[in-house]
């Protein structure tokens, strides 16, 4: 499967060069020709277009999924009158969407929260990732099929681009279920490891259950979202310092709070104030930097050159050998086949 | 076929309203959570991937192609030692690509020169446009089926993104060559008419030559390049600034020629010096303005999300509907479906 997760030019004209044409060679300009200005055509063609993100969360109920949210995104997604999916629906797995359109300095951003009331709370948790699976699964396929098209005029996009995973704040380690989660998801979807409710974990425990997990991840070759290579120092210097800290270790909140006259997003504690975005108290911050901040449009862009063409070509390389779907998901792909010929696809 | 350029997040917004999902609503941050980012992701990752474009030229040898080429990327893409086409190849219409990797500012950008030459050199001129037609559809197909492919790794571009079609500076109008050009291939590639060797017109029959061309052009109902809406008054008076001096009148000049003790491309003749680089001798940095600096991307996207789709349901259309291809060029596509069954594609 595929590796890589960008065709760069140079690559290309390493394969161009073999295939078909004369390469002229490299020329220096005389002067400013002004296509370095592409770059800024780009940025102002997607600041145009907007942008769509679709952020899923999983874990057990109570371990404040939908106050991260909101805090992650300074914004009562969830409130008393519209709460958190755990208020509403009942205890099996289900898996719900809510989009909001929010506005940043002239930046468009469509948010789509998936979330997965109900994962982990049964007596008998078999199988539980399997709604997460297939939301994701048929999501790939909506976009599948979406491309594969004779008109494509409209390409809605509601593949999931980044999965934060729960995990419970016990000190003792990974649950099988966080293990087995994470194994089976981690081909579709870039995994991002949270510990939350980190307030209940003294630093030294925080540093310990960490290393605990990370040392669990690697043994059990979990492959959670790696974060890009880069040549530009500073950005290789700050990858650095969130690998150092993960998994993120996180507390969230709905309630402002005056600490030394700053209003904070935080936890009153009889002993004191628990900060969302104060560094030393949890790693909030870095989360909300790297997902929104540096890392949003890398999980997309890995999201569809990695999972999705994962997916895609083990789909269609089921249809093209047999002829027949292999997967296990049988008659699916066969119902997919029919409806596009009605639909006059393919 | 396709009107619109590229779908909006806000279109989007109106088809899933219908479609399937409760969109919560809009809502107003509190403060800064930082997609307004977003934009910069996008911009680094065009830089670090790099550009291409694929520029093709069309018209009667001796127009000056070859040395506009040069004047517009300041390099001498031909030189005595890599002369242009005309000085090497016979007088037949043929395709030719030349490929060159330039940078500038660390921008990458790899330029696709597809010259013509041979057009419109013959007694008989008929079916002289077939050739870059086909070029123009190959270079489609190529991009189709490699978008078809189970493994798409690399997805190599050479579709045309643009057309510069040189008009000779005869005063008279367009030729039926012309015309009959234009038709063929506007609904192929986004095609921008030029005046040639403007310096032989006088400022007043240069004026009087554009008002014509527009006319015929209007008449027989060519669509050139159409320039992108903007709500941005700045970008949508340049745009009209371009607009009014279409078709653009171009002189090119390989020679640097000192004036006033400024060093500048141009022409010496007895009389003066006629200015590559001046825009009140000829439309040149207005042309290298919206080709290079403005509107480089909107011609890749333009031709992404117009002329590719438009060829590709022509294309996908002819097959579901029938089995069998409806299209000229029969026999092809059959060729093509029984390969690409080879390869396992689909």
């Amino acid at each position: 499967f595929i590796q890589n997760r960008d065709s760069s030019i140079s690559k290309k004209i390493k394969s161009w060069q073999n295939i078909q044409f004369k390469l002229i060679g490299k020329i220096n300009l005389e002067g400013y020709v002004g296509f370095a200005n592409l770059p800024n055509q780009v940025y102002r063609k997607s600041v145009k277009r907007g942008f769509e993100f679709t952020l899923m969360v999983v874990g057990e109920s109570g371990l404040g999924k939908s106050t991260l949210i909101n805090s992650l995104f300074l914004t009562d997604l969830y409130s008393p009158e519209y709460p958190g999916p755990s208020h509403r629906i009942k205890k099996t797995v289900q898996v719900e969407q809510s989009k909001v359109l929010i506005k940043e300095g002239g930046v468009q951003l469509l948010l789509t929260i998936v979330d997965t009331p109900g994962f982990g709370d049964a007596v008998d948790n078999s199988n539980c990732w399997q709604p997460v699976i297939d939301h994701i699964d048929s999501k790939f396929e909506d976009y599948l099929n979406a491309e594969s098209r004779v008109n494509r005029r409209q390409m809605p996009d509601s593949r999931v681009h980044c999965c934060l995973y729960f995990i419970a704040p016990s000190g003792h380690g990974l649950k099988p279920l966080d293990i087995e989660f994470m194994k089976r998801l981690h081909e579709k979807v870039n995994i991002i490891p949270l510990i939350a409710k980190a307030d209940t974990l003294t630093p030294e425990e925080c540093q310990q259950f960490k290393k605990q997990i990370m040392r669990e991840i690697q043994e059990h070759k979990i492959k959670i979202y790696e974060f890009p290579e880069t040549d530009d120092e500073e950005e290789s210097k700050l990858v650095k310092k969130i690998k150092d800290r993960l998994p993120l270790a996180v507390v969230g909140s709905n309630t402002i709070i005056e600490v030394n006259g700053k209003r904070v997003r935080g936890r009153q504690y009889p002993w004191g104030v628990a900060e969302v975005e104060n560094g030393e108290h949890c790693d909030f911050t870095i989360l909300r930097n790297m997902l929104i901040r540096t890392h949003m449009q890398d999980l997309k862009d890995v999201t569809n050159n990695v999972h999705y063409e994962n997916y895609r070509s083990r789909k269609l390389a089921a249809v093209t050998y047999n002829g027949v779907d292999n997967n296990k998901n049988k008659g699916q792909l066969t119902k997919t086949l029919e409806k596009n010929k009605k639909k006059k696809i393919f």
